[in-house]
């Protein structure tokens, strides 16, 4: 793993808020990150020069949709996702854990691994620690995730204990399978596993899974089971409890969050990367973010307003349109307003994560954090 | 009119093609030239850097959608088109004479105007002769066109020859109308009202039509009630009968029109200006032009072809991306494959506007075009 390592840069003594650099064969990645989800090998409404000049420096593909459509094996066969979809940065998989939970009918959990019907045709799939492996491998993304059960919210402490046991065995399935189809496939870059700590809200589980996977050595480890209904509370309790647990070497990875006020909280809680729907679904839906909260385009309000959406926006959609034309664009369904949202957004949360590197780095990121909260409303 | 004025630069004496220069307040044409449509103030999933980039030099909006949504006054309000949408190059608007035909329910015409109902809500509207320059001059285009009965295919002589001279009626209550909106709106740039050259198929008829008009000493004039159903060849006979009877010294629009082969064949009969959807609406199906004709994408031929749309276009589509992800994105439903098709075919549809052009210059424009037609299939 030489090609891949993470780099600790500073770290905020009042909180525990870190800045770092993670190495990747495709690229350095500046930590904290925000990772824009790109689900069906594509970050919608935007092509890869949209990315760049949004200053997105890594993506998140998702193993599930990607096996389905348009098939892991198709996407090796094209030279992997990067070359697939002409992205030269990073890529981070995550493993389809979540979304064979979410998103398709669910058969049947086992030790084996999770039978699923496709939410596209119903047709009955099998996903294994191994045939993920497989498929994250096909893909070849950089950091890829280990396949682990996400319980949902709320989750009885028995069944979320046996469920963390059996994703630990599982996250050992997955490193030898890997370690297999790394030495089998030298003729791509390196790739990296991450491990999932699981758990539920309960701190002694998660201190057991994060205890056991750090024997593991992986090069870093997400938090993963939140956000998934519980209260705002309960996910930072965890967050706080766990961040402590994982070595100050290896980046850590919150999975799923979240809104902007979530990510200033969970930086200053020690989390280094993360991934959320949040800023482009709510773009498609005429949702935008400012420092100060949310806009909704399609409020009246904004109807003959000329100026853009933030005014010290410096992101191309801010420094040519109008809210009054973004208005109209939502207003008459065209596609252009979801692209100028979605651009909006997404270089918003580059800019914040960039914000907060940099606070950490001088050295006040407590005061620059009590200073977003001051301002910014969520509603 | 003296900041509107066309310049003619080349005639091919083998056919009757024609370059040109179109000056206009915000800046010049080159013609021949297609315009890309932008119905609701947005070509549909480009914005303006695109089109910049796709080297568009015009685009055409639609007066019957601004007014319903979000209204000709607002636009007005916002300082007009160019300024709400954020598009410095010159714009042209057509009448709504074609839309309160094909997308309102019609209700009745007469000699006042048009009454007809929303296509969004079912209300009733009244487009005159007088109001309609009232919305196109609220919107500001540089081009505006004159309010007429669009004839619809096939047509009874005498129906004709009726309404052609209705819309003879109009475009001197059009003229009458704009002359004094210009005189009172000295705040805005000065606006060019074009013509148009009705009859249906009665060569006689558009005779009569076209000599009636160039009377009124227009700055340019439109060739209308075309591609509306008629054969092919009697679309083509009316363009070679009506070519030769309007002036030299000043602009010919052929509206609505249309396909790769129809541009070639109608530069060939001394048409210089163009609009139509079907660049734009056939990229968001899914089917791309080239050279050698179409391509649908969802084709399974496309499946892991590693080739972009075609091999030496230099547009930003063809530049990074290949059959097999285009292909994805459109079986995927993602909104970017429309996008990225869509600046192919207008990126390709003003190209070859461009090398018409070129060719017409350089005095071998009719061997330009019989290479054009050796290779091109339409099908």
């Amino acid at each position: 793993m030489n090609d891949f390592h993470y780099e600790l840069i500073a770290e905020d003594t009042e909180t525990g808020a870190r800045a770092g650099v993670l190495h990747t064969p495709h690229g350095k990645i500046e930590t904290p990150i925000f990772m824009p989800v790109g689900t069906q090998a594509t970050v919608k409404t935007l092509d890869q020069h949209d990315l760049i000049e949004a200053q997105a420096q890594i993506i998140l593909g998702n193993a599930y949709h990607l096996y389905l459509r348009p098939g892991h094996e198709l996407i090796d066969r094209m030279g992997g996702l990067h070359q697939f979809m002409n992205w030269s940065r990073p890529i981070l998989t995550d493993s389809g854990g979540f979304q064979v939970f979410s998103l398709g009918d669910l058969n049947k959990i086992s030790e084996e691994g999770v039978r699923f019907q496709s939410h596209l045709d119903g047709s009955s799939h099998l996903f294994t620690p191994e045939s993920v492996m497989e498929i994250e491998h096909g893909l070849g993304a950089d950091i890829i995730m280990a396949f682990d059960e996400c319980t949902p919210y709320p989750c009885e402490r028995d069944y979320a204990e046996k469920s963390m046991r059996m994703t630990l065995r599982w996250a050992e399935r997955c490193i030898k399978r890997h370690q297999e189809l790394s030495a089998q496939r030298t003729h791509r870059p390196p790739q990296a596993l991450f491990g999932i700590v699981q758990g539920s809200v309960y701190p002694d589980l998660r201190r057991t899974c994060a205890q056991e996977l750090i024997q593991m050595d992986l090069p870093g480890y997400a938090i993963g089971g939140l956000a998934v209904g519980e209260p705002r509370d309960s996910m930072f309790d965890v967050i706080r409890e766990t961040t402590p647990l994982l070595p100050n070497d290896k980046p850590r990875y919150l999975m799923g969050v979240g809104l902007p006020n979530d990510l200033v909280e969970a930086v200053g809680a020690g989390a280094d990367m993360f991934d959320c729907v949040v800023p482009t679904r709510n773009a498609r839906n005429g949702t935008v973010f400012t420092r100060n909260g949310r806009l909704r385009l399609r409020n009246a309000a904004h109807a003959e307003d000329p100026q853009p959406l933030e005014s010290d926006c410096a992101c191309k959609t801010c420094t040519h349109y109008s809210r009054a034309y973004l208005r109209h664009l939502f207003k008459t369904n065209e596609v252009l307003g979801m692209h100028l949202a979605t651009f909006h957004n997404v270089f918003f949360f580059q800019q914040l994560m960039r914000d907060m590197r940099d606070a950490i780095i001088s050295g006040h990121f407590a005061a620059w954090q009590a200073d977003f909260f001051a301002l910014y409303q969520d509603s």
